[in-house]
């Protein structure tokens, strides 16, 4: 295996640099801020699933005292484009404008309103009349392109911008064909096929913090942005497109995010708050409350797969083939991109030479989908985990010896990569960090997964049964070849730095970890890195915070940022100690001669530098791009008890081990791992949209969507267990999807460990558990 | 004469970045900022000019509802410091601390209150017991060294950092002694020896916004100081020392200034607000009201000079021998370099060999001098430019002749460069850029100075009578080996820019000076430069503003650091136009290929550098170090009226022709020499601080110290007259100080040409002037 990198900073557990400020409820967040004479801004939202809007009549709308501006269709520049924030051109459909003569799902868009209060604002929204023709929804994904289907974009508008399959007037956002080896021979060489329809359901990120954005003006007039985003500088960029107005009349600032989980790479309403902004010519503050999140923010892309794959009776995989259709809503936003993640980034675990993927997102008349922690992975992991677990169990093996002998190890390639072209079309990405089979050998030893699966053979008597389960996957850091991020740093009198970075921190902790990266890197202590972001006036360029690329992309910019400072300091030492720079290295906020014993700290290099002689600001910028998308991995193992009379699912106790490269800061590392599983153990077991018959979302609040609350919390065990990848930040990968995605297939695995049962659909509820006992039990 | 620069955007009187917000009255100073929960802050000034403060009892004041802290000797750090804003080690005197067992003059500090409102802690400040001993004061500054004279400073931890003349126990602040030539031989030599004292007065900024200062705390806890400084780096180091805390716990914050003009090169009051702040942990507001503006803020060096200057009959000058003592006040601040340079800055104008200057800065009990505009050459000028008037007279020349003999021209150097050593110890610096002559010439000829000359020798009947007068100076940019300002941009979607700066723009317009800068290197319009100043959190060093510095030190930064900027926007386009670098050229938002039609625009190049090939963020930082102080020239003519029975002068007309190398934006350059010309008229003119016997200033108000308004301003010509410095932005050299420093002589001599009477100390009041006439008329 590889070096493993030990750091004075890097590697320790530091607190988040935040964290005071957080405890003691410092105003910290978007809607923390006041602005004087700042309007409130309500939506008023689709009834109906599906219908043309034949009129609207705001003028008693617009009459009543208080209110500023109301926006419809009927006022607003029609510019298509995607809400998707992305890297540009993006590869996502324009597919949404502001306000459209459409409504696509119940919760859709249909006019705004700017009043001095809240209540102004919902008395306003009662007012305007609204004609709807009502047209017949599609809410079956398996159906929505069927010949004769309800068209529901069937404006001649909307486009791709990159050459990408599209054909909305079949329902049809996206499409992806990915071909490795011969999946016909794969199949045919087969000993085993096994053929399996999966499903995965609707989900909420339930960030704690609402979607937020508050509008104003600086003196100058330029518009600032204040929001709950995850991409600060692609908000800027499709809200300019939105309004017809260049960037640099646009500054996002980005304040500390209460959450993401992906619901906030998304330009959710900025645009529409903005422009009520400029019309109003007054602050402008626009937060949804919990309903309006659940129904018309972001959701998790519910998935139907179609699976075959093909093992050999040596227990070798000799074929995959997965189908899948994936269901973006009634908007495209990253329906094509979480489609392909879910070959692109879930099958490059496998050791398998035939793989065939058939992926097609298609439009319906229900809530939106968009980013979701997994992202395409998480459904993949979900299918190919269960898969593992029954071809391991047709060639007579132990999963964990199966997972061991069919995932990828350092050292190789995948041709899916090749395939892909995401580092290359047709350049093959060599492993060179995988500690998979050590995950695997220390998840099992903590677990005692033998030892369970031992014992589990035997089932207690009584109702309640017991069984455990496995999963492994791989998840790769960003996106190559769209990722960029940039750092910039400058050195103080006392010898500390302040460090401009835009990486967007949204809870997870990138902004300590940043500062662990560019302390380590000069040898100080976290104390002397003063860390600001993000302001797209004030902090370089970064892609933001999404698919796992913050700490591996953004980290690697400071890498090299503070090589730049690293330099410059030495030269100001060299003229300062009068010895050449090669003779000197950095050592703990001084430089040192290595031939003999001198010494000059770091803060009277700055004042030097600052003051003194040759003076100049120690200061850098530089920026990475990602090449690759080196992979992490992870080793699941679930313990579930199943209640047989009730149908309830407990997780007993769940140990990941798992290889993110260096833990920069291993506490937050077990942070990420832990609230991850939370979460897919939260979705796995009871968490589900339920709609009445005309697309209505029946739950739409904590109280009728049931989230894990810290009574729920199963036993978690977190084994980091290092590796070091070259190309990122002193060896580090990622973390902030990995432990989401073997969560569903481990539960379901266990699940028929402990009672005999495959569950091929999400969620596991005690009803769909009962139901499938059922079946069981009328079939033996 | 060299090159002159002709630009697209160097060279336009653009408007003011900021002036339709300033137009618009938006909340751009520092007190325009609320903050919840924010103390208010006032001090208790000593009634005494010198007292040893026996006791202080505030305990009635502390139990006061609604005060929070209380201030004074007994309870703050003894940290000997130097408040003037200034490189380091600084020049100046370690002679303050921030609450002290002595005060020094009327409106020295006794100690500070922080509560809820203004009116609370005013009553706090009534309920303060304090024992005074008095002692004997000093007000002469021709008798503060005499032996036996009170010793203002006999506290024994004063001292300087740098290794300079300090007799504290004899109130000797500072002494500087420069040698060029052999004065005596040159006083031999000379055919006329003029022998004559001078004197100068007190004087006030009057800055429209007073001094303001708003402590708080960012979320993490660091000490926010947004404050009316004009040195904000400097002001964050000093309050660092103050306060006993690394810098990087501090952030100062410059908003945008009303006016500057020296006084606010001071660290002020920002420590006292800054630990009230951290004492009651509450934002704290502390803003002086215009009495204490007048007081207890800076004020310019009241001089006194003794003049030997020798001329030769051909008009050749052969001795300039200048001795003079400077009245710094209570501490020395500035009173070193103030006085220096009288010599280093003032003399450098004069083809004269023989050369001596002794200069001594002393302490009195009168409020404390500071940096205000001038910057002794003020002083200087005034001397020498009825000195020059004089030895014209003597030897039978015009004035105007005279001064075109006898001052410096392109391609010469002055040996007192080479004795101060501020560009280094014994080196020459060659003058590259001196329009000196044709100033001379284009001002006289716009003037009508011979005609008018001519008209005079004949004046009316009546009581009033007319004169004209000129004088002409040199004003070197920044403080060479001192001076360094850095620069960040970073390149925006849209191929605008966003350009961080400390440079602190404090009502001159530099920040539209730096905007201009950058957009002309880079052949783009101004609106596409979005300027950020200044934040020491976020900008890179600056110096601040002072010494006419800015746009020569500052303005090369941007320069240097548009360099980088541009060859990384060329590798972009090659990349993108498949072009050698070598064959390209930036035009017009563009670069475009010299070989063929080729272009590409520049926000293609920044989408492409952001998001789509061999990403990075176009972006650099470069800082520039001020080697030279180039001088700028100025040629000053000014009519006046005096009123022979009122006493009373009128300025007529003035007119200066002036060399400030290229003229960045034209219209505030002539902004620049309107405002010092109005400045100095009314300091001539009606402004004076009259003390009582006790050191109380007694005219504290803009009611009771006049200066000149509006309606006042008497008719003012700039002419530009380019020249290029090889050395400074464009060929810019500076502006902010150049045209203050005539008046005084101008006007003198004018009196003189229309009255007969010299008038060798200032102010130019009625009761002076009628007092002269009826000298002059008691001699005939």
């Amino acid at each position: 295996m590889s070096k493993i990198f030990e750091g004075k900073t890097v590697g320790q557990s530091v607190e988040k640099i935040d964290s005071l400020a957080l405890s003691q409820g410092k105003p910290l967040f978007t809607d923390d801020f006041k602005v004087e004479g700042m309007l409130h801004a309500k939506f008023l939202w689709s009834p109906h699933a599906h219908a043309r809007i034949k009129n609207i009549d705001t003028s008693a709308a617009e009459a009543l005292p208080g209110v500023h501006a109301v926006l419809c269709y009927k006022n607003v520049p029609r510019v298509m484009h995607t809400t998707a924030g992305q890297g540009w051109p993006e590869p996502s459909p324009y597919d949404t404008t502001m306000f459209d003569n459409k409504v696509r799902y119940v919760g859709d868009r249909v006019a705004a309103v700017a009043a001095d209060t809240e209540e102004i604002a919902e008395n306003a929204l009662q007012l305007i009349k609204v004609e709807y023709a009502p047209l017949e929804p599609v809410f079956d994904l398996e159906h929505a392109m069927d010949k004769g289907a309800p068209v529901i974009h069937d404006e001649p508008d909307c486009k791709y911008i990159l050459p990408l399959v599209y054909e909305p007037k079949r329902n049809h956002c996206a499409h992806i064909d990915i071909d490795v080896g011969n999946i016909e021979r794969g199949l045919k060489e087969a000993d085993f096929v096994i053929k399996r329809k999966f499903k995965t359901h609707y989900g909420q990120h339930c960030a704690m913090e609402p979607h937020a954005c508050i509008c104003y003006f600086e003196p100058n007039g330029r518009l600032v942005i204040r929001s709950t985003t995850q991409v600060p500088f692609h908000t800027r960029r499709i809200v300019a497109q939105c309004l017809q107005i260049p960037e640099r009349m646009i500054r996002v600032i980005k304040p500390r995010l209460g959450g993401g989980f992906g619901s906030k790479q998304e330009i959710l309403f900025e645009e529409v708050c903005a422009l009520l902004a400029l019309r109003t010519k007054r602050p402008v503050r626009l937060v949804y409350d919990r309903k309006e999140v659940f129904v018309s923010s972001r959701t998790r892309h519910p998935m139907a797969f179609w699976m075959e794959t093909g093992v050999k009776k040596d227990g070798a995989l000799s074929a995959i083939k997965m189908k899948v259709i994936s269901n973006t809503g009634a908007y495209g936003s990253h329906g094509m991109t979480v489609m392909g993640n879910c070959c692109a980034k879930a099958l490059p675990l496998y050791r398998c030479p035939n793989i065939q993927f058939i992926g097609d997102t298609v439009y319906t008349n229900l809530p939106q989908a968009g980013a979701f922690r997994g992202y395409g992975v998480f459904q993949a992991s979900f299918v190919m985990g269960i898969l593992m677990d029954e071809m391991a169990e047709a060639v007579g093996m132990d999963p964990w010896e199966f997972w061991r002998k069919n995932t990828i190890r350092e050292g190789e390639s995948h041709p899916i990569f090749e395939q892909v072209g995401e580092v290359g079309k047709g350049v093959a990405m060599i492993i060179e960090s995988c500690a998979l089979p050590e995950c695997l050998e220390k998840g099992a030893t903590a677990f005692g997964w033998k030892e369970k699966r031992a014992k589990y053979k035997k089932q207690p008597a009584g109702p309640i049964k017991y069984g455990v389960g496995m999963a492994c996957n791989a998840h790769g850091a960003g996106v190559p070849k769209i990722d960029m991020a940039s750092a910039f740093a400058k050195m103080n009198d006392d010898g500390s730095f302040n460090l401009l970075i835009s990486a967007a921190d949204i809870g997870t902790g990138s902004d300590t970890i940043m500062a662990q990266i560019f302390a380590e890197a000069l040898d100080i202590s976290i104390e002397d890195v003063i860390v600001f972001s993000a302001d797209t006036d004030l902090t370089p360029f970064d892609r933001g915070a999404y698919a796992s690329g913050t700490t591996y992309c953004t980290g690697m910019a400071v890498v090299k940022m503070a090589d730049k400072i690293k330099d410059q300091i030495l030269t100001v030492a060299a003229d300062m100690l009068d010895e050449p720079k090669g003779n000197l290295r950095i050592e703990n906020k001084s430089v040192v001669s290595t031939k003999n014993k001198k010494k000059v700290e770091f803060h009277k290099i700055a004042k030097q530098s600052l003051y003194v002689n040759n003076q100049f600001q120690i200061a850098a910028t530089a920026s990475n791009a990602t090449a690759i998308p080196p992979q992490s991995y992870s080793a699941n193992f679930v313990e579930v008890a199943v209640d047989t009379e009730t149908g309830e699912v407990k997780v007993l106790k769940y140990v990941v081990a798992l290889d993110c490269g260096t833990a920069i800061n291993p506490k937050l590392a077990e942070g990420q791992a832990e609230g991850a599983i939370l979460q897919a153990v939260s979705y796995a077991l009871t968490e589900q949209y339920h709609f009445d018959k005309n697309g209505r979302l029946l739950n739409p609040s904590f109280g009728r969507y049931k989230i894990f609350s810290t009574s729920d919390i199963p036993k978690i065990k977190t084994i980091l267990v290092p590796s070091y990848e070259p190309s990122g930040p002193f060896g580090a990968k990622s973390i902030g999807e990995l432990c989401i995605d073997c969560v569903l297939p481990a539960i379901s695995n266990a699940i028929y460990n402990a009672i005999g049962v495959r569950l091929y659909e999400t969620p596991f509820t005690p009803e769909v558990v009962l139901k499938a006992l059922k079946e069981k039990q009328a079939k033996m």
